[in-house]
């Protein structure tokens, strides 16, 4: 049985790269991936990035209307694909991740979703709570904070200084910058967790 | 630095079996851990009860309006505490899981969290949500599908039926009986997945 | 297809109550587990004996020289077991690490084995070496050092000292006690490794 | 407390690439990590080369004979080095694999050896013996078969066919070529298991 994988990780925690290496090595077998991104990231339109200096065009570029299942379908039938990749798997829609769900366990298509775990004040994403709640794989890529330690959130920074307040998505060098912190130093530069006070 | 763990499985996945386990392992070390349950899950009173056989009494029974770190303190001094391990970690509050995070990375105090990721909606708890959100570890604790598969939801049956509609929390044995399953199981005896249709 | 898995551990890092309650849940689910143990091991005689109180009669008692295959057979038809516990695995030969790999590759029977990765000089047991070159799946079971870190190395004491030379089996309670050390502690208490200087 | 970490996976799993990421997330955060290379390995020189185009020099060329802690302080002082990243780890010898626990048990910089687990007849090689016998995490880097299951064996050819008998090193691409199997294709291919028949 095929599964839904979610792979999550803070920024740069290089989620892009090893999407990419995982891609490849099916390319690499004569198998043929599909690598999906949601519309909401504007910051590199089809192209899939990574800081290592790696990239390749996305093959289904889906918005929040989309059908997952009908957008793989018009780019190739699905018995022809041998795997998905989702980049920013955080802003699938829940109904994409059901139907990422549905591709692996009724397709029989392995579905590997590569996210954010959550935004700024540490609350998930609409994307990242649906795979949380479904995904038969939940990994961690890890990245490392300023100290050293294991990075776990994603701190924004407008104008140079964290913030605690703001809109979810506020996307990457241009209305704002993240860094990448652990718990300890997310308490002490941005405050508090808030989530429990909405 | 102590880290927030977040040990989810399906019904039957042996969570408190393995959550004694664990307790036993830091009180042969002559550590102290303190065992909390949060109070909604009535079924067994003060005991924490594995289905092997083994069990032990809860230290700490914690309402939702009740603050964790002001329980624990109750119970004995923190700089006393080795380990925290909550049962039915499902049933903690968002603002306790943030409670739990300060306890670990500010107190430095580990807090090893057991508890269901899902209902029998495949929807999270508040406490899970919250666990996944934050935890500085999450794993999976597994059990098996009817079918010999892993198991990933936990289906309800009421009468013996499985039903897909329904309060989010109905006691084993009283109101309701579970039984855990994999995925392509749930979707032919419950249902197709519901969460992304409120 | 199915898998051969090594849950590896230190000494007291519940082992065998985690292979019991693993087999457990298939029994619950109506299926059939065998529990084997090879005859090395004369502490417990046929029972598998967990330190928590739990315990069960070992299925298969195999001595070196024996068939892993046909004592499976003799107890039972192979396509009769839903699967195949091993405790004290590190006491397997080489020759019947490769036949687990066939039962869970080739006859389709998934081969759970918990046991030691090291002895007390952290070389590895013949069957843990083997198990650690082939099985598909490698996992740690936690325990944690008398300092509170995460145990890995088994230290032998005798006569209440910290040994470093000695036959590599002596059994728990007869001829050695041992303690779970992290690898802090092991140096400070033991030594330096030794394994590379035969 | 730093670790030793052994990143295994079979010939393709992108080992090479994940180290480079891994490494580049450090310089991100003007943290200095080193790259070792075992000299066993003459398939690239000085470079550290990834089949997705990344590649870099090695730091610290590491012969049989050298000492890895008198290497890394030729080329740095200790307390100025972040992280230690091991490429083709498996070629290591088991005293420096001692030396690398030291390295982060110790002297407390992490040690992140990559490497493949075992040859193309499924017996560990030296290095990635010791690894699997200390390391204080084993993760495993997964690739795919031809089949499309998990590949966990590498199977080497020579002049276009499958060998089961041979030297342990042959370099990839000189003597011998590899393709990476899983369980049921090996056996399909190149035959039984043989590490328990010396």
């Amino acid at each position: 049985m095929a599964k839904l994988y979610f792979r999550y990780g803070a920024m740069n925690s290089s989620k892009t790269a090893l999407l990419l290496t995982a891609a490849y090595n099916y390319q690499e077998r004569d198998q043929y991936p599909v690598v999906v991104k949601p519309g909401v990231d504007t910051k590199a339109g089809r192209a899939v990035h990574s800081r290592l200096g790696v990239s390749r065009d996305v093959d289904v570029l889906l918005g929040a209307e989309d059908s997952l299942i009908a957008a793989l379908e018009a780019h190739r039938p699905l018995d022809q694909i041998d795997a998905v990749f989702v980049d920013e798997a955080q802003f699938l829609t829940p109904a994409q991740v059901d139907e990422a769900f549905t591709v692996a366990v009724v397709l029989g298509v392995p579905v590997l979703c590569y996210g954010l775990r959550g935004d700024f004040m540490t609350r998930s994403f609409p994307g990242s709570l649906r795979l949380m709640e479904i995904a038969h794989s939940i990994e961690e890529l890890k990245t490392i904070c300023r100290c050293g330690s294991k990075a776990i959130f994603n701190a924004r920074l407008v104008g140079g200084e964290f913030v605690s307040q703001g809109a979810q998505v506020a996307i990457d060098g241009e209305q704002a910058s993240y860094e990448s912190l652990c718990g300890k130093c997310y308490l002490d530069k941005v405050g508090p967790l808030t989530a429990s006070t909405p």
